[in-house]
């Protein structure tokens, strides 16, 4: 999807110190799948007895290895499990070749791993509509088997990356009872991003026993307040995927465990933060908060009309409070809005007020709240209790630089 | 909404020779609304008995134009009739001063013109939530009244334009029995531009007897396979309005002539295309045509998905025949496709077919496709017999020029 850029400017300053997570190796491999001369190709071995939960694009047109994922999620099983992902080709759009593919790699690190393939799943990320080589990674997979650390974690975030421009890491340690789990992620993604489902590549892992039925209730529930709450340019890709594994091997019961769903839901937050952060083109990281709405559903619907508009990403880009681009973005939404019962605020600055401009309103205030890299759009809709918060970036140069390069 | 540029390289040569509408006359100054040294204020003069139709935005936070517009549509009466067009501002979203400044401008027509205030129609475009100065607009109104003259049509379409780079106007003569008619239209439009009913200002003049009934039929169905069917952004304004006149003082009646039709909508076709023609930024003017879709709806669907695809319209601007991304864009719609149906292609190219590429495919000829000056995307989703058409343009650094411009 085009050229690497210099580092996002809202990149975190470093990546996270992941802890170990009990039941997990990683190794990476450069195998040549598009890219040359870097990592491309991750493979995790979780631990016997491993529950696996996970949530995915609901595009129609999604990607073999999703369906594939899909189809095996839910199962439970005292075997181990391997999550295997490539970078640089999609296979997606890829016809039969595409399942065959699937095929032959998910069998052969079954073989490699010596586990049921049933408990094989793979994700792949890059160009669609070509068709995955898939030998090379077969090829590889010996040499991976050999090099599996508990400590390759930050080296697997750097593998899965196509156009991100930093590797995502977030983590995660809960007292339950008298003793700790822990929960570390990694998450790609910085373009095609308008999750309906899950959103983009994202790899959770924890020590915590969790069963099956209770992890995959937890990913779903948060992927909706998380995932589903970004986008950089409204288009949802064929691969989005989400996949967690509990290994268990901390002997620790998570499956009821307040504590333990809040620093997932945390923690998933913050991964996805990270990809907006790593939008294409991005200089600034933005909140659209609803209130006020009619129903949740409506305060979504506003919220991203608000979050994809054109015309409003690049105001922001351009550091320009422009509120009525917000009123456009309200009205045409096909939610329920109330012109007159309508206020915006651009961070604590009250610009509209009961549909028109507000009577305390400063350009000046507004423009220097613009100025910052941290952009909050507040919208009150006068109407009932229904809320919701999204995240975006804004849409620059950057972007159509990014975008418009040919492929080849 | 931004700076103007240099005219845009998909604009006609030159503004076509329109034909003097028989009850029509029109006057134009510069009034200093927000722009200066420029006319932006148009008055058309509709002869006694003329009927008038019209279609509008639905935003939910339509202007107060719109709204007074929307009341008046439908009567019929002897008297004459005037529409106020100002540029600059679009007195949306200015509450109760919104609503005082169109009874202050349609009480001033009316007594300039004398005409009854119910006949008086009028739009604003330009920045949203700003009051309008509208002493600044009855001021001019007895000098307006002296200059109205038959062939004005020309200067009023450019007294209407904001960010647009050229005036757009279109025309048609029909022979109803041994008789002629002829028809005048203009438009403007070049951002903000997702009609979900009329779209920007369009304003239509015939000479032909029309039957307020019959017309507005007319303009209602025909908006929808033109204006409704194309985009610029995705973003819907909150001022659309297209008004149309027939002033019967041909008495030629057209009210039930499939010839007078069938140029009515070749008509506002032509002028919807201009205005994609001049869509922000635009390099390419881009048609999306589906076929083989469950219903005409989802063909539409899938449409505006593809048309609205920040990726697919930078890869367009990129001339890379990215198909990959038309699968994507299908995918997310939300409308009904089975991934191995789909083909695509780009001009009389097919890059795709049965759910993989094409095993015709031709890099060099789809390539040599995105070259050109206009792009015809091709989708058949192979399910039925639904079908859509939709135009769009393409995503280019000019778009974010003139967006990313602060206002002031």
């Amino acid at each position: 999807m085009g050229k690497t850029t210099a580092v996002s400017p809202l990149a975190p300053a470093q990546f996270p110190d992941l802890p170990v997570i009990d039941g997990v190796r990683f190794a990476t491999v450069a195998a040549g799948v598009r890219y040359q001369k870097r990592t491309d190709v991750m493979l995790a071995e979780l631990a016997p007895g491993s529950t696996i939960a996970g949530t995915f694009t609901k595009s129609a047109t999604r990607a073999a290895p999703v369906l594939d994922c899909q189809a095996k999620i839910g199962g439970t099983s005292d075997a181990g499990a391997a999550i295997l992902v490539n970078s640089g080709n999609a296979n997606a759009f890829t016809g039969k070749g595409g399942v065959t593919a699937v095929q032959a790699i998910t069998a052969a690190v079954a073989d490699v791993c010596g586990i049921p393939q049933s408990r094989v799943f793979t994700s792949s990320t890059g160009v669609i509509g070509e068709p995955l080589p898939h030998d090379r990674i077969t090829a590889v997979l010996s040499d991976l088997k050999t090099t599996l650390d508990a400590n390759g974690i930050e080296a697997a975030a750097r593998a899965i990356m196509t156009t991100d421009t930093f590797p995502k890491g977030a983590k995660a340690e809960v007292k339950i009872g008298s003793k700790t789990v822990s929960i570390a992620g990694i998450a790609k993604g910085s373009g095609m991003i308008a999750p309906d489902m899950a959103t983009m590549l994202v790899y959770i892992f924890t020590d915590a026993e969790v069963s099956q039925p209770a992890l995959q209730a937890m990913v779903s529930e948060y992927t909706d307040t998380t995932f589903n709450c970004i986008t950089v340019d409204s288009d949802t890709s064929t691969s989005d995927s989400l996949i967690m594994a509990a290994t268990g091997a901390s002997g620790v019961n998570a499956s009821e465990s307040e504590a333990f769903k809040d620093a997932l839901h945390e923690l998933m937050l913050d991964l996805a933060h990270q990809v907006v952060k790593d939008g294409e083109g991005a200089s600034k990281f933005v909140e659209i908060a609803i209130t006020g709405a009619a129903t949740n559903g409506d305060a979504k619907t506003h919220a991203m009309a608000i979050a994809n508009s054109p015309l409003i990403k690049t105001a922001i880009a351009g550091q320009d409070p422009n509120w009525g681009r917000v009123v456009m973005a309200v009205g045409k939404s096909g939610a329920a809005a109330d012109r007159d019962r309508l206020s915006i605020r651009f961070g604590d600055i009250e610009v509209a007020k009961d549909g028109w401009r507000s009577p305390n309103y400063s350009e000046e205030a507004a423009a220097a709240h613009m100025k910052g890299q941290n952009i909050v759009i507040g919208v009150d809709l006068g109407l009932g209790d229904g809320k919701a918060t999204v995240w975006t970036c804004d849409l620059t140069h950057g972007y159509i630089d990014i975008n418009a390069d040919y492929r080849s």
